[in-house]
């Protein structure tokens, strides 16, 4: 029997590392991890506003603005899949063309800004991360803030 | 005096433009800039944890990974500064020395990690995540959770 339990632990673990490939999430995961994505994003920003602010140095700007940039890619990714709920509006499926090009837009000058915090430091973001991060616009539109 | 106030706003922008690379951070605002970057880490470590335990499918698990070894470093960088308070412990600044290599070994190996999933993918990043997430180990004796 104990050879029977380690067997199909061993078979459990095997499947654990197979099956992330074709996982059917269920729609309290999905909202649960596009969650998780919104408040890497939030803290994210205060970082980078607190650095804006001059309230703390500027030492992780790259670091930032990089994790911004790629959070953006997996937000825009994680809204895909049509599950309804959590503080997403039903107007993100049914008006999903200007969502996403909303999201597009967002991915798109968020990399521009993790480009410029390498090449031109504080100055260039300060200059580009009101235009770039277009948060406010996107969730006037489209969320329901619990 | 309009002249003059748009001379002093002016003045104002590009002042804040410059002060942060000399900026004097508050305790307080070092603290909510720690506490930020630990909010990252938390979200994004869920994140890797949905996709280990197959609630959502792995479709941003290089951007997790990344985001987590971005702020390994940034974690790092923000207990330079020796202030007090928040949740960590004075053992951070006490036994410094044991901090710092706990931290080196955190960036380090989420460094690998990262690289290890634009490489390996999910099976790898399942194989190296838990000994890669250091977590527990730093907290267990540096932190005060509240």
């Amino acid at each position: 029997m104990t050879r029977f339990v380690k067997f199909i632990g061993g078979f459990a673990v095997a499947a654990a590392l197979v099956l992330p490939m074709t996982a059917q999430a269920d729609d309290k995961d999905v909202i649960d991890y596009r969650e998780n994505v919104m408040k890497t994003l939030e803290a994210q920003t205060a970082s980078l506003g607190m650095i804006a602010s001059t309230q703390v140095p500027p030492d992780n700007l790259v670091q930032h603005t990089e994790a911004i940039a790629l959070m953006a890619k997996a937000a825009k990714k994680s809204f895909e899949a049509k599950v309804l709920g959590g503080e997403a509006k039903p107007e993100v499926w049914a008006n999903n063309a200007d969502f996403t090009k909303k999201m597009d837009d967002f991915v798109a000058k968020t990399d521009i800004l993790a480009k410029s915090a390498k090449t031109g430091g504080v100055p260039v973001v300060m200059e580009q991360m009101v235009d770039a991060l277009t948060c406010k616009g996107c969730h006037d539109v489209y969320r329901n803030k619990k």
